[in-house]
């Protein structure tokens, strides 16, 4: 059985985030959402709000887990089995964040493959940063996030 | 049973090549190398002699297949029952021409699915035709390509 | 009056194209696309058959002209009494490559303004040549251009 | 009427800042430079000496215009009745940068366009931070701000 | 004599950071290894430590010299009567930020040049910043560092 | 003593390239600009003039010299007794190309270094190519190019 880990801080959790884990979820027997959890005080929602608000919006598919993890990403891989992390690449910034970080996972643990998405074009400039700056200043971010993150956003800044 | 594809001119097949091969033939039940059948004349292997060095070069790989490719990507898709695309990332300039393809396979058929695998460091100043090039002024590149392509692509310049 | 410039090859005109035009339209008096004459002969439509279709397709658009230009921007400039040429970005290619011309253009003649419009991302994977390689190769690209050059685009390749 | 906004930290105002505003006033009937309001407490200059250093600084552009901004960009352009954005582009940074902001406020707004000036080759390493940085310790940044700048950043680290 | 400086912060000193200063101990007579001295708090080690580790690991090297920098790179050049800035480039990234330094200085000190070293490929994903966050979170980096920073390294985090 | 080349094609001297070449024969005890031999027709000026224009512009500087190159780069290293290449970047994609080439010739011959000069901002437009392609016009090219070059490459489009 091939078990792929997307991990991130899904802070909060995008349409672009959501996409990834469809298309991941279609590769692999089983797809873990891996949250990492909050070790700044900056991020806006606490790591239980993340992983509810991400199970409810992977609710219809069958094979992704959600579960929180502390630490090195390396060391989640032994503790699940998993074979392949799983990430999406939006821009030029991202490609060579994410060709450093997979680099250094394969040094570390030279059985952990990263394979990489591309973002659709209408998610390529979706961020969890600057959904919540504009959320803060009262625009509406519905159009950015799943359903059933647009409201709890919302309520995080009135 | 799911099954990728490794679509390349492979002229000639590099060390970068034959390493995602490698990996891809890990995260699919089969990999088909897909050898584009040449348009042009500037090929400097046939069709037939790349297939030859490739399948030499993926001997100890049993889930790896090649075959030769001509027209379009998602016709291939269709015949073999492949699900997904196998590429490799070298550089940002890989990166956005790849970006580009995969978004026009994706929507000339939305089942098609790329994923990417980065280069290994030591593969990424890897070209073919840097290769070729340092060939043909009589440069040693026995250390960029496998052992069974080096003296074929030796003898091309004799 | 201000009277802008978006210059290029249109071979053929795609969607990507006519969304610069017609937001292009908008910040000025008058918008000139201004289609360069072939000088080689790899392109696939001829200049007249360019400018048909670019003037079919932007037929709504009442302060569009279509003109054919041969030689320097800077001297279509002076000619039309034009005060800005206008450019689309779809990525850091274009970005690079236009950046370098519109300096040029500059220093030739430092009325020349140049402005700049992201594609929106729809359109940045789609370019004319890949287009093109797609028609050939029997594929459907009329999705990627607009309505009236889907049909003389596929009658090239019959 | 056309009315452009040309939003911004600026602290300080530089010289590429001010080549922006110069150019783009000569694109439109009112060039609007909107300073931000600091919701940080980390820039060196308040929000009213800003103004003042602008309009000091284009002084001799009839058509340009000094405003404070809160909050989200699509708001104000509501307010003043503007229908483009301008933006200046220094590299690659700025290009994906803003290219997400642009397509951000497009999608909150469709009628917000924006439009991108390339910096000169002699701004495209000037930036207000690194002005800053050299000003704290010690060096001369003269070249770098508008001469009504100069003094007034200098008397900051004293 | 031709003297070079190599700043940097080096917190801690990388296989990346050594390479380069071999590398440009070759090209001059005399190769200034510079360390800034910490002006915020964020640092995990001393300027003291840093100093330290940094002579132990360039022991061997005759013409290299350490020694600890504030303010104005262009100042500690007159003082030491150098020549020339060396400076590393992993990627795209270090490019733009390291263009942006160099003009900078030269424009405030003609006679400035700096000079740059391609990262070894090995070396291209290896950073101070995420070799700490690794290190923080238990992971093993002895193969990044030199060899006598690997235990300062661990014992920060104990 | 060092001696460095700076290889290029030199079709024609640009100011950019002079200004490599000043700033490169100020770092070594002699700096050979290295003209490759034309391997296609595709070149504007031969061999010849390409090596009596340089050698006109670089007249004032007397540890220049310059000669003609075939094959391999590394092979003039080793008959010149040369421990250094010189190179030029101008932008991303420069920075992207020469980073393989560097790599490449580096595993060839390991004791080959390269060593970069970023292009000042008022060169970093100007190519070689454009410049033949404004002159080809008629457009006036004067400032982009050594004195001496001015007058030889506006002959070639009589």
């Amino acid at each position: 059985m091939k078990i792929a880990i997307f991990p991130g801080s899904f802070d909060p959790l995008t349409n672009g985030h959501l996409d990834i884990i469809k298309r991941g979820s279609q590769l692999f027997d089983e797809l873990v959402v891996a949250v990492g959890i909050n070790t700044s005080k900056t991020a806006l929602f606490s790591t239980d709000e993340k992983v509810t608000l991400i199970k409810e919006a992977v609710d219809s598919l069958p094979n992704v887990r959600v579960v929180t993890m502390q630490g090195l990403t390396v060391n989640l891989f032994k503790k699940l089995g998993a074979t392949t992390l799983v990430r999406g690449l939006r821009d030029e910034a991202d490609y060579r964040y994410e060709r450093q970080i997979a680099q250094m996972n394969h040094q570390m643990d030279k059985k952990v493959e990263t394979i990489f998405l591309m973002a659709r074009p209408q998610d390529t400039y979706v961020a969890s940063s600057i959904i919540k700056e504009i959320a803060k200043m009262g625009g509406d971010v519905s159009q950015f996030v799943p359903q059933n993150v647009s409201e709890p956003l919302k309520a995080k800044f009135k």
